[in-house]
């Protein structure tokens, strides 16, 4: 049998789990899943004979190398933090490894070491990061190597409420870490490129400079910009680009509101709120409109930021309940966007039958033989319930392809790696078809952002 | 002769140097200023027999030590952050030293030693920081001296155009550092007191929550927030207090116009634009703009930001000239802050004869025998032309005073100092009368922030 560590057992990890343990017969293997807290992944793993659950400290050295050292391949599905140690371990005991996070500076530096003893240590292949690269990739790949040349990429992604489900006013409810949510787009201003210019948007219009998308069958999205656009210019090999841009996805009118908090100040995460325990969530609201002795907290506020008695944005607000004289903040000493994430977890948290889905939207505008064209790829994965989300099909999949690829042999270019070559994205995303993740590509005229072209 | 050294001799010293070598005989004073470049210096002290100038730089220690040591007390004006090194010096060569500048960690920890040696280490004793403490704690003190209680206090500060040449659109120049106008308000939100009730201003709204005040003789100004309202709370002796509000004066409508590059994004500081010495005035305001190969740079401006075609805030962007296609910003890979900066140096420096105006206005709530009063005091000064600034002056002369009090054993009490104590306020506030820093108080009903009294 072949040895698969899994360190994590978190919510993204049910379909990695579930992949691995119905190859585990076929395919030899054998799965031991690590956690500090081991219930969920005795929930996950069932009676399987192919797997077992053990406690696994990340930070008690004895316990996580022996694990290691145990394992043919290891994969870490905890938070993007946590990683490091065991890649040090990972080189040491010799093991391939797979994240589905970001590339780390300190992973980085592992790259050297990695190549040296030709281990793989793959990451950000899970959705964004992940499913993204690969997709994108693959497209323009093939557009490169039929002679054209790429003039416009933007990539979005959204985490969304499965439309069964979209049942509130903002079309949105949590189905990922609701502090990102929360705290998307500040530390500075995005930054990206439209047809040779670059451009930047602060963060007080980052949600009013928003774009419409639109899906077959699930109608129109919008999008915002995400602070990076340019990460990936060169690793894509896009350094003579015209158009770059990625962003985030949201059901159309979610940014115009959302914008509200951004101009009331209550996303700030820099400062307490020294007596945050004894406020109303309408003392919260308050605390960013002036004081009146006469005027309602609900007038100050329309007036402030000039909202119709008329706008849904209003509806949206009231239905977030941020009114309210008698839910307390309870939090001692919080910031704003900790006390504005309470109020929305009241209200954008799944409910037990709740789906979620995963959208991401590619569009390629290029240049072949004096003409412009444009491809415009999309998808859409909806979850099966609670535990077999969207978010844990598209994060755990690519994950769990990529381990068995690679104890297989068939990925084998040792380094720090993402998906971005034929070597990885190619047999993955063959593979994710057979699990109904899968782009729906289409000619469209290439507009660029000339509407004389229209 | 008793030896003053004042070291720095940049915009603020003109009136500070004047007022020494005034009293220079009958005080049997000697000043010798000491700066890194000496011209300014030898034009201030002509040719008078009470002083000299010398080259000194302030890291190097053997001729700053020297020259800390040959003085009976030393006089700091070079920016807060060379002041350490020369107190540490005061210190161990027995020195008394009174600076502008606000209290710094490193200064405040030499508290100790100053008492301990019975050093005078006086801080704060400009404009703002230093006028406003000394006719705040003045008027504070006589209230609370008869018994009445302090329920609202509100300071405001302004550096303006004099009357006569304020002769632009936004009714301003820079009178001082057009950095620190320029990036104003920025690094966290604005918070405050009003009727017992915590305060909130994101940056992004900070510009649109003015208030205005009336000046007899001088009309309407608005105020903006200071993010550090609550500052001298303590210190003050206003524990207590239901509204604590500081702010800066402008004249009204500069908040409304100044908003818009908040908006845009052209105040940040935070990063660098890669190409910005290759832009025009006009490629800087598009960065901000959405792409478009037809719409002209003005009209999405206007749209952005929802700018009416009467709206006077157009006129001002188009005063300061920032859809100019032909000036170049020539700054190599420059902050949006500092390309902004430069435009607006373009428009807003002082003319040779050019005169500026120091605005400061106090409001002052109190309850006495059951009844609430208001007591509102405020000053205008005039600077003479471009070296006798109201801003050399009112900075300038506080200190000057301060240093002939300290020399004379009038201000005694050892440590580091800020001027809230009758002992040092009493004495130089009469003085500064002859000189015409002067406030106007009057009583005025008491409205605090409820309408309804009105």
């Amino acid at each position: 049998m072949r040895k698969v560590l899994v360190i994590g057992s978190g919510k993204s990890t049910s379909y990695l789990l579930k992949y691995l343990l119905d190859k585990s017969s076929e395919e030899q293997l054998f799965i031991t899943v690590g956690d500090l807290h081991i219930e969920n992944a005795k929930k996950l793993i069932g009676n399987h004979d192919n797997a077992k659950a053990i406690k696994l400290d990340v930070f008690d050295e004895t316990s996580r190398t022996h694990a290691v050292k145990e394992a043919d391949i290891v994969v870490s599905m905890l938070p993007a933090r946590f990683h490091i140690e065991v890649a040090k371990d990972c080189i040491i005991y010799k093991k391939h490894m797979v994240t589905a996070s970001y590339v780390s500076k300190e992973m980085q530096a592992l790259d050297d070491d990695a190549k040296a003893n030709n281990l793989v240590l793959m990451n950000e292949i899970g959705v964004d990061p992940g499913i993204d690269h690969m997709s994108a990739m693959q497209v323009l790949d093939n557009i490169r190597d039929k002679g054209g040349k790429i003039i416009l990429f933007e990539s979005f992604t959204g985490g969304l409420v499965a439309p069964e489900n979209d049942d509130n006013l903002w079309n949105y409810k949590f189905t990922w870490n609701p502090r990102n949510v929360v705290t998307a787009g500040q530390g500075g201003a995005a930054k990206f490129l439209q047809e040779g210019t670059y451009k930047y948007i602060p963060y007080n219009r980052l949600f009013r400079r928003t774009e419409f998308l639109e899906i077959d069958n699930f109608g129109r999205f919008e999008v915002y910009a995400n602070r990076d656009s340019l990460k990936y210019q060169n690793v894509y090999g896009l350094s003579n680009i015209k158009t770059l841009y990625r962003g985030t996805m949201r059901r159309v009118g979610f940014s115009r509101a959302w914008n509200i908090f951004v101009m009331l100040g209550m996303t700030d995460d820099s400062y307490t709120i020294d007596d945050s325990e004894n406020m109303s969530y309408r003392d919260f609201t308050n605390s960013f409109l002036p004081y009146s002795p006469t005027d309602s907290v609900e007038l100050k506020l329309r007036h402030e930021l000039k909202i119709d008695q008329d706008d849904v944005v209003w509806d949206k607000l009231v239905e977030i309940d941020i009114f309210n004289p008698n839910k307390p903040v309870e939090l001692k000493k919080a910031t704003p966007a900790q006390i504005l994430q309470k109020i929305l977890m009241d209200s954008w948290t799944l409910s037990k039958n709740d789906k979620d889905m995963i959208v991401m939207y590619h569009k390629f505008g290029y240049e072949l033989h004096g003409k412009k064209h444009q491809i415009d790829a999309n998808m859409v994965v909806l979850g099966e319930d609670q535990t077999y989300t969207a978010m844990a099909k598209t994060v755990g999949l690519p994950v769990a392809i990529a381990t068995l690829a690679i104890l297989n042999g068939k990925i084998t270019t040792p380094g720090v790696q993402i998906p971005i070559t034929k070597e990885v994205y190619q047999p993955i995303l063959k593979e994710l078809e057979a699990f109904g993740i899968k782009f729906q590509e289409k000619e469209v005229p290439y507009l660029g952002y000339n509407p004389l072209n229209n």
